[in-house]
């Protein structure tokens, strides 16, 4: 019978020297056969005991000590010929962490992060799960508020564009993109500004949360998405 | 470890008695337990050989006697509680397939049909996983020219608005859906007329073959997407 097994694309954002956002992910040296030493997508095989969603979270919390900021399931790859010396079926799931959360996370053993068009050759075939992943990620972005993922509580219209250009990799003219977002009802203006040094420091937004962030994926009823595992926990 | 399955939720139409359009979707009697007699998506285990997609292909065709002609991942569930006395991962597919296929397809035993709508109390969580299939159903109808698994290869308009008025349970307005669906690329009409007893036959439709209908689910590339197992067939 195919072995059954839970992985998660993590993805947050990292200036580049120049000081322009990229995607990143983490990954995790493999210590055993097959495709010993290589990197591989964080996770493991399923327990019986433990709800898929409930994998892929400790599989985020031991690679990156975070709780679940946005969490889905990818898609389920199981061709014949991904794991050499015995079937393996893996259900992927998706997170994005925001990068103030990374800071404060511990350090963790065999786990680097990797610019996400500069990847190593991952183990199996998980250079084509990110692919996926980030096809995903581009297309949510399009028509979600999934880019909140990425970002702190508060935000300027600054940052906001930074995680879009980051994500859709091309430069978003300002003004239009200001107009666009402000349009479109998702953010509430704080009233309080960025502390900081300049001149006019600029405004801070939130998320309206009247609306809620996670994808349930299924149903919400499915006792997997319980409310427990998935809600969004505010990381100090 | 937990075991680990394919299912498959096929949808057709069927007309009720007012010869208006409805869902329907096969199921088989379960002849073992747990929920022994029950009625259950078709599907089973998932055997070492086999790639998932070629797996939900088998299904629809022990179930249907057809060759898939939408057919894409739904959702791997997965809760602990979904089966009693053994932990079952079920990876779903869902499919769509015509009317006019089914009258020309074996009859099967053990196999029935249910409106959509008018279930009886099925095995597992089969009941929740038809309500996820038939929300991703209607949704993808919104954005996408999915409806075209649902009808021949030519169609009139009113039987274009026959599948949108069935999948999203809602009369549309003739006028403004000829417009929308003339306006939207992606019909071609075909310069025939549907054959009958009618003064004034209507056009008959195709739809532009240029853009693939079958939605890859993952990147194309992957071997369990091949050309062979997801490619429309003509069933003549």
């Amino acid at each position: 019978m195919p072995e059954l097994a839970v992985s998660t694309v993590i993805f947050t954002l990292r200036p580049d020297e120049t000081g322009a956002m990229q995607l990143w992910l983490p990954a995790v040296k493999r210590i055993r056969s097959p495709f010993d030493g290589m990197w591989a997508l964080p996770g493991g095989p399923l327990s019986e005991e433990e709800d898929l969603i409930a994998a892929a979270s400790r599989t985020l919390l031991e690679t990156t000590g975070l709780k679940p900021r946005y969490l889905e399931q990818l898609y389920a790859f199981g061709s014949l010929e991904r794991s050499p010396g015995g079937r393996v079926v893996s259900i992927v799931y998706w997170a994005l962490v925001a990068q103030n959360e990374i800071a404060d996370a511990y350090e963790c053993e065999n786990v680097s992060w990797f610019a996400a068009d500069n990847l190593p050759n991952l183990a199996f075939d998980h250079n084509l799960i990110v692919e996926y992943a980030l096809s995903r990620l581009r297309n949510k972005m399009e028509y979600s508020r999934i880019a909140h993922g990425f970002l702190g509580d508060t935000f300027t219209m600054a940052q906001l564009r930074e995680v879009y250009e980051a994500v859709l990799g091309r430069a978003l003219d300002p003004g239009n993109f200001r107009r666009e977002m402000e349009s479109s009802g998702d953010l509430v203006a704080t009233g309080e500004r960025l502390i900081g040094t300049k001149h006019r420091p600029p405004q801070l937004y939130k998320y309206d949360t009247s609306v809620d962030l996670t994808d349930q994926g299924a149903l919400p009823t499915f006792s997997e998405h319980s409310a427990n595992s998935i809600k969004r926990e505010k990381t100090a």
